[in-house]
C-alpha cells in the first residue's frame, strides 16, 4: 500500500463564468465539485494507475463530508483521514470562458487542536507499519506546527518507508533537513529553498541540504532530477496544450509508483513526464488521458544532465 | 405567523482578500457563512424585529444541510423548507480589502424534479392555512416553471393572504398580472417591467399591471410608493454609508411587519427606509443595527407625491 498525507484537504469548485470582472455580479453557469488536496490528488491517480493508495490527514464539517462522500467511490482507494472539528477548507478556481484564464482563491483551512494532530501522529504510525512509500504533500492548516513535515519525514524514516515530501516554504526548508529520499519542488519553491533561479545549481544545492534526490518540475521543460545515482532531464516529446491543474500532482504519483516498482530513474522520469502532459491534456482538471498516456510514455527524451564542477 | 418562500436558498460565503486580480492565485483571509436567500433574509429580519416567521422552499445537498443547522439556532423562526434531491446554490461575495468592493459570483441552484416542486405547493397550502401574510422572494431554480410566482399568488390570494412579490424579470411580470397585494422593485428590476425609467411613471404602470400597490426601492433616494390610499416617498433623513447588501430584504420585512401590524402607508415606509438604513450600517452584511433602527425610525420623511395626471 502507498501512503499520502494531506493534512490540508479541500473541497475544489470550479466555477466557470463568461467573463470575470471584479466588482460586479457574476452568473455562474457550470459548478464541478472533487475532492482536493495535493495527496489526495496523487491518491486518486495512483488508484487510477491500479495501486492500492491510502489517504490519510484532516476532514471535518460539511465540506469534509463531501470530500469523504466522494472519495467512497474511488476503487483501490481507502479513505483514513481523521475527523476533525473544524470544516475542511475549499478552493475555487474560476474559469473566465472568455480568456479561457483562471482565478484561484484558496480558504486557509480549518484549526487544528493539539488533541487532534496528536490523533493524527498515532494514525501515520500505525498506517506506516502497512506502507511502501508514503508522500507528504501540500500546505499546513493552521495549529499544525511548521515543522510537521520534518517529524513525519523522520517518522517515516525510523519505519523503513521511503517518503516523499511536496511542500513549500518554510515547511519544505524544515523538511528537507530531516532527509527526505524525494522532494519534487517546482521553480519557484526551489529557488525560495535555495536562493538560486539556476535549476542545475538549484537541484544540487537542494540534495547538499539534505535531500536524497531532488526533482524538480519546470513547467513546459519537463522533469530536472538530482540523484544519487545520477542527474537527468526528461522533457514532453511536444509542447503539451490544456489545463496543468493537477500536472504535478500526477508527476508525484509516477515518481512513486515507479519507486515501489524499483524502476531506474529514467523510466521514473519517462513516467512521471508522460502522466503529467497526460494530466494536461485532460478536459477536467486533475483527471489524466490514459490513452494520451500510454502513447507519451515511450516517447519521452530522457537526457544525462553533466554535472557541473 | 408571517411566511416567506425561498425557492432558490443559498448558503451565502463571504471571501476577504487583500486584493482581487483576475487570473492570479488568492489565500482567502476570513471566511463568513450565513444562510441565505432573499425570502431567508427576510425571515432573519422578521424574526429580529420579534415576529413569529416560518421560511419555506427548497434546501438539499451538503449546503443545505448548512442552511438549516444555522437556522435552527434563530429565535422566532421556524424551519418549514421542504428537502430536495440536488445542493442548495452556493453565493460567493469576494471582498477587496484595498477598495473594498464586492465582487458576487452565484450559482444557479438545484435542479427541482416535478416531484419536489408538488411537494412544495402542498406544503405551501397547509402554511399558508396559519398565515397572516406572506412574502414570496428571489430568483427561481431550474426546473421550477417560469410562471411559478403567478400561481403562488393566486393561491394566497384564494386563502384570503396579503402577499408581497419580490423577484425580477419574466417571473415579476407574469406575478404581478396575478395581482399581489405589494410588490417591491428595484429602479431597474421596475424599468425591465414597464420600460420606463421615469419612478414615478413607472410605479403607476405596474400598478396598472396589476399590483395593488408598488413600493420601489430606489437606493439612497429611498422608497417611492404607489398605493390605492396614495403615493409617498420616504428618504433616509442622511447619507447611509456602509455595505447595501441586505438593504432590500430588511425593507421587504419592514413592510410587511407594517402590513400585519396594520400601520398606515407613511408609516411603513418610514420602517422600511430605517431599518435599510441599519442594515447598511450594520458590519456584517445582511444584519441590522437595531440603535441605529431606532434613532433612524422617527426621523424618515415621508413626504406626499402630487399624482401627475
Amino acid at each position: 500500500m502507498i501512503l499520502t498525507v494531506t493534512l490540508n484537504t479541500a473541497l475544489d469548485i470550479t466555477y466557470r463564468v463568461r467573463s470575470l470582472r471584479p466588482h460586479a455580479s457574476h452568473r455562474v453557469s457550470e459548478v464541478i465539485e472533487r475532492p482536493g488536496g495535493k495527496g489526495v490528488n496523487v491518491g486518486r491517480v495512483l488508484a487510477a494507475l491500479g495501486h492500492e493508495v491510502t489517504v490519510t490527514g484532516f476532514a471535518g464539517g460539511g465540506t469534509g463530508r463531501a470530500v469523504r462522500d466522494r472519495l467512497a467511490g474511488t476503487r483501490g482507494l481507502t479513505d483514513a483521514l481523521v475527523a476533525v472539528a473544524g470544516a475542511t477548507r475549499r478552493t475555487v478556481a474560476v474559469v473566465d470562458e472568455h480568456s479561457g484564464d483562471t482565478t484561484q482563491l484558496n480558504e486557509p483551512g480549518p484549526q487544528i487542536a493539539p488533541a487532534e494532530w496528536g490523533m493524527f501522529l498515532d494514525r501515520y504510525e500505525g498506517l506506516l507499519a502497512g506502507a511502501s512509500a508514503v508522500a507528504l504533500c501540500g500546505s499546513l492548516p493552521p495549529g499544525v506546527p511548521v515543522g510537521a513535515y520534518a517529524g513525519l519525514v523522520r517518522t517515516a524514516r525510523s519505519f523503513g518507508v521511503p517518503v516523499l515530501l511536496d511542500t513549500s516554504g518554510e515547511p519544505l526548508r524544515r523538511g528537507v533537513a530531516a532527509r527526505p529520499d524525494i522532494i519534487k519542488p517546482n521553480a519557484d519553491e526551489l529557488a525560495e529553498l535555495t536562493g538560486s533561479h539556476d535549476p542545475l545549481r538549484a537541484t544540487r544545492d537542494a540534495r547538499r541540504r539534505g535531500a536524497h534526490a531532488v526533482v524538480a518540475s519546470l513547467g513546459p521543460d519537463g522533469l530536472l532530477a538530482a540523484t544519487p545515482d545520477g542527474h537527468w532531464q526528461a522533457t514532453p516529446p511536444a509542447r503539451v496544450h490544456g489545463n496543468p491543474t493537477g500536472a504535478g500532482d500526477s508527476a508525484v504519483a509516477a515518481l512513486l509508483s515507479g519507486l515501489v516498482e524499483r524502476l531506474p530513474w529514467p523510466d521514473r522520469l519517462s513516467r512521471a513526464v508522460a502522466l503529467s502532459a497526460a494530466t494536461v491534456r485532460a478536459p477536467a482538471a486533475g483527471e489524466f488521458d490514459p490513452a494520451v498516456y500510454e502513447e507519451l510514455r515511450a516517447r519521452v527524451p530522457v537526457t544525462t544532465v553533466l554535472s557541473a564542477p
